[in-house]
């Protein structure tokens, strides 16, 4: 296992400036006041390809040798991992390719091809993706950029923290949704090295708590597709992001369904921000443990903000 | 007439300092792409009470002297200047009363009632509108703020220009929303002051090209009750605003009703916030007069963020 120091933060940072923002960071005033603390939410929605993972996305990218990055690279990922590694590779001018269930969203689809990706369709099971990806791979020789089980991608995400340590000073806590856990090893990461007193909270959706009892088991703990609102949030950990989330997690926090739909309209509402179901999962979880919170100064790390505009969660279909 | 000076837009930019954000700029390269053009975005829409009109209405609350102020303010509104006058009220704790039509959204009466304010209702005609607020005037002799045909609000609303050229220096031009003209006219005030190169454009529904007419007929022409998605831009141009207009306005661009729509759902896919109908106009616009834009450095206003979230525009009723 290849653990990923903060000194691959510091040239990630350098390394993948010129091709991410420094996202903004909002606060609302009225959802200060609903638990008495102080958010500062990092707003990665407003990131390049609309996620925080155009950071780990183009690390891995602009970290190859010229040699390695003539055969492209190739992941798969129906989220937005896809789009974000069909950004940096369009910006690197090299090839990629995304291995996609059939059953993904057009929108998604259009999205990877509007970067320039090319799409390799699968069946929506795991053995016929990692038949169709394996394949792909002899075929191009491309390098494996994984969406979040990556040294190169998490210390990726691991510039969004030091961004906001940067801009805030330091933070009594900061909490990020947890899916696969990638952005919250990249937490872990840089809090763990520059702000050792900062606690690191997760948000996970009821519906998909496998790395809540994970982190209770003691060891990685798989669930078979589960169903959650959250959309971005329904992969497992790996060894690397278990390696990060059991040694650095203070906790991990869950919220119902319609919680999470509830916060995400309360954010929408109040903070004018076009942002996914995931995203809301911390703002939700902390509404229901607010003395966790209250008194608090905490970071919010806003992940992601592709959504169908179609078809928002709170409204009957 | 009292015509304010950029003097004014000075004094008020420090007022109103604690009370409102300093917005952040956004960008999409996409966008751009469609264009030619580089576009910087504004955005009020995340301005305290969601919209620029908090910058006016804060201007006029705290600019009062201590014996006015004890009176409290009132202004009639159905729309964004109810809420940011209900806001700034509530943050100098002086009384403030809203005459609103009974017909007004449920959601913008609870919004203003939020900050403290008190609404007195009016049937939904000129008539008893201006009777109603004469009535209340005359009970409370609370100070009059005009939604834009005042002085102190005209400036209020000129810092937003202000900061575009602070952070951005100079602009080949700078496009608005254009309804009663008080952005617009702030807009004229600053940069004719401090970047006189800069071409003034508006944004405005065809549905309600009233400002579009007075300008090509060299005297305000106001409409009754005119029907645009854009709820924002349906007043008319008074006395101090068409000073500026009609002194400092390069043209005033038109755009359809599905226009502005497109304009705005493309605004919120791409650029992952939420704003009203009223602040796609320029887009819409700028989409179909690519020529006048192209090649050039462009700060467009995003002005308010207050939209019904059960009811978007490009949903099918």
């Amino acid at each position: 296992m290849d653990i990923p120091t903060y000194d691959d933060v510091l040239a990630a940072h350098e390394r993948i400036a010129p091709y991410v923002h420094r996202t903004p960071i909002l606060t609302s005033s009225y959802i200060n006041g609903l638990v008495g603390a102080e958010f500062y939410f990092k707003c990665e929605n407003l990131q390049k390809a609309g996620a925080f993972k155009a950071r780990g996305a183009s690390n891995a990218v602009f970290g190859l040798s010229d040699e390695k990055a003539q055969k492209g690279v190739a992941t798969h990922s129906s989220g937005n991992h896809a789009l974000s590694l069909a950004y940096a590779a369009g910006r690197r001018g090299i090839p990629v390719t995304v291995v996609m269930p059939k059953t993904a969203p057009e929108a998604k689809k259009a999205a990877v091809i509007g970067y320039g990706g090319r799409i390799v369709e699968c069946e929506p099971s795991t053995s016929s993706r990692e038949a169709v990806f394996a394949k792909v791979q002899e075929e191009t020789g491309a390098d494996f950029v994984h969406p979040y089980n990556d040294p190169r991608v998490i210390a990726g995400q691991a510039t969004c923290s030091k961004e906001m340590i940067e801009d805030l000073g330091e933070l009594d806590a900061v909490i990020a949704p947890i899916g696969g856990g990638g952005m919250v090893s990249g937490c872990c990461l840089t809090l763990s090295t520059i702000a050792p007193k900062t606690k690191i909270y997760a948000g996970e959706p009821k519906n998909a708590d496998d790395a809540y009892r994970s982190l209770r088991a003691g060891h990685i703990i798989a669930d078979d597709a589960p169903q959650t609102v959250a959309d971005g949030l329904k992969v497992p950990l790996k060894d690397l992001t278990w390696h990060f989330v059991s040694n650095h997690v203070e906790d991990i926090l869950l919220a119902e369904e319609d919680e999470i739909v509830d916060a995400m309209r309360l954010i929408w509402q109040r903070m004018k921000i076009v942002m996914e179901p995931s995203s809301a999962v911390p703002l939700a979880a902390m509404l229901k443990n607010k003395e966790i919170f209250a008194g608090k100064k905490v970071g919010v790390i806003i992940t992601g903000g592709n959504v169908d505009l179609d078809r928002l969660p709170w409204m009957k279909a």
